[in-house]
């Protein structure tokens, strides 16, 4: 028997999850040694992901939307990188890392079958590449494949224009500005800290500023002076009207998602939508989930922009699968700098 | 000289215009016997139509917007057919019917150059094939026009799907709703009145409803039991948020007009936009007179329509140039019963 700590959904919350109430850390064991059929295989919990859209996922199990509920009581499941520990599967084979959809927790023993379903792959990259794993639920994982696909299936990004990125010191906002200004777009981005924006400016943003201390009308009207062609929305509300007001002719607005509302028990509403038509603006949602085929793609340029050091990824790292809760919660309340993960164990 | 009735952009409204104070009719003359220069030819007003758009170019002149602003004191301007009473241009001859942006008078003077600049065109059909001079500023024009565009250029529409449509007796409105049945869509309109909820019922409309008296949620409930798939948005605000409240993954809103929010001082702000991402909605807005390029196709298909009883078209006749005021009103407050146009005079 070997400890194996499980981040558990533990009740559903109406504004701000809180740790030990909505979300409780569990201390189970799991059995080693117990034998294997065959198919079957252990993982290991390297590092995992928490990420914005878990919010929407603590719900009630009857309220549909577009990711399913956690169920209650149960480990929570996100993004992780986990190790094969003991195998008797032909397809993941013992020291392969695997990508894709995990629980929480420390081990998890499962078959080909589910693997299957739940896309899990073998990503063994890592071992070779001197890419840090922790990079496989981030710039290579979900958050940089939604900059991705965002960027070129919504955002039908041009040389020459302008893109504005809210949460842009984010998991999902560095990426997408560091491959825009490759792109050859002016880039402006917003962020809730000065150390946040200073990073932004360090990685190539052409312009940069704290929506909490500067007023956002303003600040983009000085940072775009040819108004904004294209924006990455990450933030929602009152962001989101101000940034319509700025929005050009024939303007795109990648709604990739709208963290300011997940916590609010009431959704704010929005004005200004008239300008969606006279300025033809076209205001566009996605999941990243939806967009598979632009996996393969979206991994070999944006490992090759890490190999050629053309693009930076911040990661904010909290130590231990313990801490999971509260990373989550950083989240949520951007504490996190850049990508946040939780480091569970080393290989 | 003959009189000259002239229809007079006289002050900026807040809310709904005032007929007198706002748009005042003018009577003046205009000299039939000043010769004219080479180039250079005399419109007689036939027909002229009456459009919502028309309140947001009644607006100051430093307010920026996708069309331009109506010069104070002078006559408006809109879609016209006029006839050529007096000629010395090769392009416009005497007799010849011509459509286009026109000045809201009986009488006007004008030359090869500008008629080039404002996209004035020579449209004889209706003197052969039977069709009413007034359809070629409804069905046939620029409302038709903008049907067509916003179902294939924006819409997407495809035979199963459903679509639901605001002001679907309108001017706009009943056009995409009889051109979407013909491509094998579901359809179901809304109107403000029984009487155009018949109509819209006797068109071939799967299902309508009078939103003034019944349930917007409940009735697209029941009358879209898949979902809606298109929104064919007239109207926004409220009927907006409702929308999006059914509308189905992958859903497009054709984001046409917004009528109720034009007499507003101030536009009313829409919740649930996080729809938009979840369910990964295009919301896009355009505007019919970037889309030139479509006009021959939608010309030729929708006149072989007419020809053929394939689809029907309700106007609103006011009668003399003195009832435009009023006809403007009456769309902006939803009296018209259809197309509303002001017969000027017979050919
Ligand atoms: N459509 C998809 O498939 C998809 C996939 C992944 C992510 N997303 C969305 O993309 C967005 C960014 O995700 P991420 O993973 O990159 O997260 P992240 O940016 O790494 O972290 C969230 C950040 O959002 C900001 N934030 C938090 N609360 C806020 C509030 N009330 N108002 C404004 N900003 C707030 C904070 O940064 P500041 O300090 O700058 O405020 C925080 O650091 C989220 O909306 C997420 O739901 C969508
Ligand atoms: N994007 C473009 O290029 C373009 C071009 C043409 C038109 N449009 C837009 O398309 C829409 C329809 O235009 P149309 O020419 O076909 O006009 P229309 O439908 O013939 O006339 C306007 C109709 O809108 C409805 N209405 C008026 N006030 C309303 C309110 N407060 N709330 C809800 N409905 C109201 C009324 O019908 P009910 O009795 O059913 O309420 C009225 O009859 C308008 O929004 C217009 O601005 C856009």
């Amino acid at each position: 028997m070997v400890a194996n700590t499980q981040v558990i959904f533990s009740k559903v919350p109406t504004t701000y999850p809180v740790v030990g109430e909505h979300i409780t850390v569990k201390k189970s064991e799991f059995d080693l040694d117990a034998p294997l059929a065959d198919g079957e295989f252990v993982l290991k919990t390297l590092v995992l992901s928490v990420d914005p859209y878990m919010r929407g996922r603590m719900r009630d199990a009857s309220t549909k939307s577009y990711s399913p509920p956690f169920a209650l009581n149960e480990p929570m499941t996100g993004h992780t990188v986990k190790e094969v520990v003991k195998s008797k599967s032909s397809n993941f084979k013992e020291g392969d890392f695997v990508y894709g959809m995990g629980t929480f927790e420390e081990y998890f023993k499962t078959n080909d079958h589910v693997a299957k379903l739940y896309g899990l792959v073998v990503r063994n990259d890592p071992k070779t590449n001197g890419i840090p794993i922790s990079n496989y639920v981030g710039i290579l994982g979900m958050p940089g494949m939604t900059a991705y696909v965002g960027l070129y299936k919504i955002g039908e990004i041009k040389a020459g224009e302008t893109i504005y990125i809210s949460a842009a010191s984010g998991a999902v906002g560095q990426v997408a500005g560091q491959i825009a200004k490759a792109q050859g777009l002016r880039v402006v981005g917003s962020a809730g800290s000065d150390e946040k924006v200073a990073h932004l400016k360090a990685i190539g943003f052409d312009g940069a500023f704290n929506y909490k201390t500067e007023d956002t009308a303003t600040k983009l009207a000085e940072l775009c002076p040819k108004g904004i062609d294209v924006y990455f929305e990450n933030v929602g509300g009152k962001m989101l009207e101000v940034v319509l007001t700025q929005l050009n002719k024939f303007g795109r607005i990648i709604a990739c998602g709208m963290i300011s509302q997940y916590n609010l028990s009431e959704g704010e509403k929005v004005g200004g939508l008239m300008q969606i038509i006279a300025k033809s603006i076209k205001f566009q949602g996605f999941i990243v989930s939806d967009f598979p085929e632009a996996e393969p793609e979206f991994l070999k340029v944006v490992t090759e922009m890490i190999l050629n050091k053309k693009i930076q990824y911040q990661e904010s790292h909290a130590e231990g699968i313990e801490k999971t809760p509260e990373a989550l919660l950083d989240v949520l309340k951007g504490k996190n700098f850049g990508k946040q993960v939780v480091d569970v164990a080393k290989p």
